[in-house]
């Protein structure tokens, strides 16, 4: 059964042999009437993809193919779909579905929704697993395929998919723009997505890194300064200096939490993007009380904030740093361990579709 | 040297002895030109001053007098003077200094100002140390110093001056109004304040407690509902229900936080003004992306939030739960003591000024 049925990726089947990828083909689910089926032409490898194969965020149900920041043409729509037609150049995140009635749902909060679908790994209603985009096919709810600008590149757009949109999502909400002063904490895949957003968004960003060896990429981000925080007392000249930190960094449950609170304007917010694995460090209210900031987190971004994000991106001519590979069982394993071990300036996209899976008209 | 030079207070010399209160002279702060000397006729009794006075939040320079709850008749006002006249009837919160010079302070944040002065047990820059409300005067700069309305009867407006203001201004500045369902955790002194205040602003209140005797009294504060959070799954049937929960227990660090978060609607704050001793229960981010909620806290309020909860409760008629005890050191002893033992529904204000250090005029 090929596709339509089916679709081909490259799978992992094993937590401890996370980047030995096969090709394999797995069921799609059935097709409904809200359904869009998009060929793949590229997908992101995204930081979330090695957390799941590794087994670090918990059990996975195996084999799964995992990439959920897609960029394809659209093949078929079902009969309800409005927001795309055949022959679309169309993006999917990191969200596939929601039930899209609940009360979340009507108030823009569908990356919440307790009937979320995952993009890859999470069960449907009748019993599909999702399946991301390292593969020939992806079959998602219209409400989460959105029209990619045409000035943006394929390459480029797929890592904002998810990447970008959870680091423009908080940036934008919490107000970042003219007057604003930003600081990006960790200059990785996401935080290179935060400067470039910031600054498109008109904040003044700062980027804080440990890594001294980041400093001349930041500046070229459009950082307007880079903060070294590999010091005890790095703070000290930022007592209350900014709006918002968002802390893009993976190593978080190493961090001195207080410190960075402490460079916050009176209510700012820390607000967190990164997953790390392990938990934070001992915390007490005492050490959110000196400036009176908040600490929390949030879930990639809704629809309406993906729509503003390519349109700024494209109006805005925001460049991702792309390094692109092949698809392909080779390519997928340099990919995540290259992810894995932190050695990729900023993003991968898997390219080069119709070599691994054919012309898929 | 009596007053001007000095004033008289009940006085802890003991951090041991906590609740042992002894009469005695301490020195005033130099008189400066936008000085107020104010004849206190009541103060409050906070749970401050009990986690000051049993040395629970760290050292203390003894021997000291707390109280930060103040009520009083102003004796005496510097040439500078324009917000308060000789004779108005005032009130002095928990902090009577701050530069007023910085982009904190400018910007409104003077709760936040680096060069703040706590209203007892912090060092002037003469080197005075700061004395409390347990005592015959106080002296403050008259930024600190706010008139109290005639509606609000003193024994009433006195616990308004931390407790109040320390719950009004998160309610206020998070938007608890009309439309707005906010959760108060912890039914205590301040949180039968976050009650009637978030009641006065128009809210729908929850109220939160793990100990159901508060269920009538909630009820009576303005309560919409009563939850009691003493079951493992009670959070089950209120999740995404809360646009704010206003953590005012003591008791957090046994708290499963996941839980109160979980009754967030998305990007919710879980903005909390107890300072438990204690560090929180481990947290991971992963507790918080659920809701993409926000968990912070807050210091008192600026002058513009003391003013309008001032004028709030004047207009709304909102009325502490207030028990009376005659100031004295039999009468503090008791206050503190039993504060400290959560015997008190819901605030003690020290009265009966004059009885103890005679008519100051």
């Amino acid at each position: 059964m090929p596709y339509p049925d089916t679709a081909e990726g490259f799978q992992v089947h094993d937590t401890k042999n996370w980047s030995t990828f096969k090709k394999g083909e797995f069921k799609l689910k059935p097709f409904e009437a809200h359904d869009v089926d998009i060929a793949i032409d590229a997908c992101g490898v995204c930081g979330s993809d090695v957390h799941t194969i590794t087994g670090g965020w918990g059990d996975v149900i195996l084999p799964l193919v995992v990439g959920h920041e897609v960029v394809g043409r659209v093949l078929r729509t079902g009969p309800s779909v409005t927001h795309c037609a055949v022959g679309d150049r169309v993006g999917v995140g990191a969200q596939v579905g929601a039930d899209l009635t609940c009360d979340l749902c009507k108030a823009d909060a569908e990356n919440y929704c307790p009937n979320q679908i995952d993009t890859y790994g999470a069960e449907y209603p009748d019993g599909t697993i999702s399946q991301g985009g390292y593969a020939s096919h992806i079959r998602a709810h219209e409400y989460f395929v959105f029209k990619i600008p045409e000035a943006l590149e394929t390459s480029l757009a797929a890592p904002m998919l998810c990447a970008g949109i959870t680091v423009f999502s908080p940036l934008k909400r919490l107000g970042a723009g003219p007057g604003k002063r930003i600081g990006v904490v960790g200059i990785g895949g996401l935080g290179h997505f935060a400067v470039l957003f910031a600054k498109a968004l008109g904040a003044e960003v700062y980027a804080l890194s440990h890594s001294p060896s980041k400093k001349d990429d930041a500046l070229k981000l459009g950082a307007t300064g880079f903060i070294t925080t590999n010091t005890d007392d790095w703070a000290d000249p930022w007592k209350y200096k900014f709006d918002m930190l968002l802390n893009t960094a993976n190593a978080t449950d190493k961090f001195n939490l207080p410190a960075y609170f402490s460079t916050l304007k009176p209510h700012g917010v820390f607000h967190n993007v990164g997953m790390p694995e392990e938990p934070l460090h001992e915390l007490r209210f005492q050490d959110f009380v000196t400036t009176g900031c908040y600490m929390g987190t949030s879930h990639i971004g809704n629809r309406p904030e993906m729509l503003e994000m390519l349109d700024l991106a494209a109006k805005a001519g925001v460049k991702s740093w792309v390094e692109t590979i092949d698809v392909g069982e080779a390519g997928c394993k340099e990919a995540v361990e290259r992810v894995k071990n932190n050695k990729v300036r900023y993003r991968f996209t898997l390219v080069n579709y119709d070599k691994a899976f054919g012309k898929r008209e």
